[in-house]
């Protein structure tokens, strides 16, 4: 990822710009982003496109199928899952390729990744193993899968409760971003991703750490320049992360930030508390205790911490109160799947890097104890 | 693939050789191939692989079980499941997947496919999507397998009596392949890979073909320099296909002379004629068929029946019988998932390429006709 365009189109009377970004992966491809209008069809033609699939859920088909009018004419399927993640299962998966079986789908078909991340990760499973790969077009709705998940070819089911268990590495042809669709998302799913835009700002790019400081106000009412902004500049930074270790080998493990804990919180709660919530107490938990090891300064932490509450999301010892032993229970059951202890990423703002520290269980209690005062 | 190297290992008192065939496919690795011996704990050794989990069918875990004795101590699990194509299923990977969640398999166990081509393809399946991809290693047991389907990377498992319309492309960590395995097999099943011998000859190494005409009686003996040069040349071969068109979009077609009408007789026999003979009745059709399009030399058409025969596998006019109407009708049943008319493949001896003929219904029909009279 070197470069970025920028170039005119024209939706009815009006010129809107669209914004390129190339990702050099395994396979090259681009990330279009746009605020306005649609050029989808554009996009298809160019890439040769002419039969897609959809695969979406039946609350982002209700909200926006709509949008997609413009390309009805080539599509030869379309499947709706019900809107969940309990939906990400080898079940749904199957049903997927019967049906794409009873559409005739072939080589030459694209399919469509329309909505959040769990419908990118449906999709992108069902994309990379039909006919030994079909082409996979990303058109994110959320603005964590605008952000993050639908950039990177990670894709996963669920099996037995244990989260993405089965999946692949698969890229896509392209991702079609849209911050339009983020205009109408609730107030979680909107906090939700702004979770995911402060683990970046955090862990990859001060420019855009005091974008998020100095635009508060502009963002949280969603103003479409901003949002634009904000996003391009996540895409840009995963897909740099990405180039940089697509196999997740090391690097990206940079973007499990505040995650170890989030998604133990997320799931000791069975799924009560939000993914935006869970990964902000995720984030606050893990960077302090990079001061406790002394591998991050308090400065930084204090800034986190700061921007944390300016967007509304929770910090720890301000009224978050959490059921801290099924929580630990829950990080550390994981264990017989990596190593003995469990291992947290950090920054490290010195290389521009990642520090992986293992912690111990016992550490960790003490950790939060101590936070919860 | 450029590069062959050959090495002595020690076994007990006696020095073997072992060849090793570089692939460099979308991830390099090799194809290390033997006569005798184990070095497959060396093997696993050198690639730092401490843990593997074996998938096998119950017909070659009775026979060559004892043969991974060797690396008992590294096994964390085994999975068998029933010999024959009808265990090509999304249960059996589902039922696999249980067995490495209990086993507890982590990104550093590898798996192991142990057997024929069946084998490979489900446990490449379930390599390729667990955990985002385990290491894969191949170890072949069939000569279809070693000569062919264990190189390349293709996995698949069937759905609704499609063949392989689910699956990816994966590649292993490194195949093993020990030709003492083919002295066991069943008549019917060397015979099976010798078809797949005689497709390499045809149509990509006139060298091999001398070979397998000069040598006919000591590779029908299966005497152990006589497979090792065959399997170690078919390997050579469909490497270097691999590497130019791993993604099946041209000249890997070349591989799939015979098949097309192969696959028809079997699928259209409920699987009665062995698939050794459907290919050589299949590569007998099609020849004829390039010969009549003028895609074809006969003198080529000619030596292709006269080395079928030496290897006392059915041709066109000469005993074999069959329900044409049902064979032809099941080509084109498949027609829907890709061209209007079907593509047959050819080599291109002019070229070293691969030439695709697009053939009527009505042609197959004729020709098949004529060559029955």
């Amino acid at each position: 990822m070197d470069s970025c365009y920028c170039y005119p189109f024209l939706f009815g009377s009006v010129v809107y710009f669209m914004k390129e970004i190339k990702i050099k992966a395994s396979s090259l491809h681009s990330a279009f982003i746009t605020s306005g209008g649609s050029n989808l069809l554009s996009l298809l033609d160019r890439y040769k496109i002419k039969n897609v699939f959809i695969i979406s859920d039946d609350k982002v088909s209700e909200l926006y199928q709509s949008s997609l009018d413009a390309i009805k004419d080539r599509t030869a399927g379309v499947f709706r899952f019900e809107n969940g993640e309990k939906s990400k299962t080898l079940k749904t998966v199957s049903d997927i390729y019967s049906e794409m079986l009873k559409c005739n789908i072939t080589r030459r078909t694209a399919v469509i990744a329309f909505g959040g991340g769990v419908t990118g990760d449906i999709a992108g499973f069902a994309a990379a193993t039909y006919l030994r790969g079909l082409r996979l077009i990303m058109i994110p709705t959320t603005l964590i899968a605008q952000c993050d998940s639908s950039i990177g070819g990670k894709n996963g089911v669920n099996l037995s409760g244990i989260k993405n268990i089965v999946g692949s590495f698969y890229q896509p042809a392209f991702i079609y971003t849209d911050v339009n669709y983020i205009k109408s998302l609730s107030e979680k799913d909107y906090k939700n991703g702004i979770s995911e835009v402060i683990k970046y700002c955090f862990t990859l790019d001060e420019s855009l750490f005091s974008y998020m400081e100095g635009n508060r106000k502009g963002i949280l009412e969603r103003e479409a320049d901003k949002l634009l902004h904000v996003v391009h500049e996540c895409v840009r930074n995963k897909a740099q992360i990405v180039e940089k270790d697509e196999y997740d080998r090391g690097l990206r493990n940079i973007l499990n930030f505040g995650h170890t804990i989030g998604h133990a919180l997320e799931s000791s709660s069975g799924f009560d508390i939000s993914h935006g919530e869970a990964v902000a107490i995720g984030m606050n938990i893990e960077a302090y205790m990079g001061v406790k090891m002394g591998a991050l300064d308090i400065a930084a932490y204090k800034r986190l911490l700061k921007i944390i509450k300016a967007y509304n999301l929770p910090v720890m010892g301000e009224g978050f109160s959490f059921d801290w032993e099924k929580a630990v229970y829950y990080i550390y059951r994981d264990k017989k799947r990596g190593a003995a202890d469990i291992r947290f990423a950090l920054p490290d703002y010195k290389t521009g890097g990642v520090q992986l520290l293992e912690l111990k269980e016992s550490f960790v209690k003490e950790t939060i104890l101590e936070m919860e005062g």
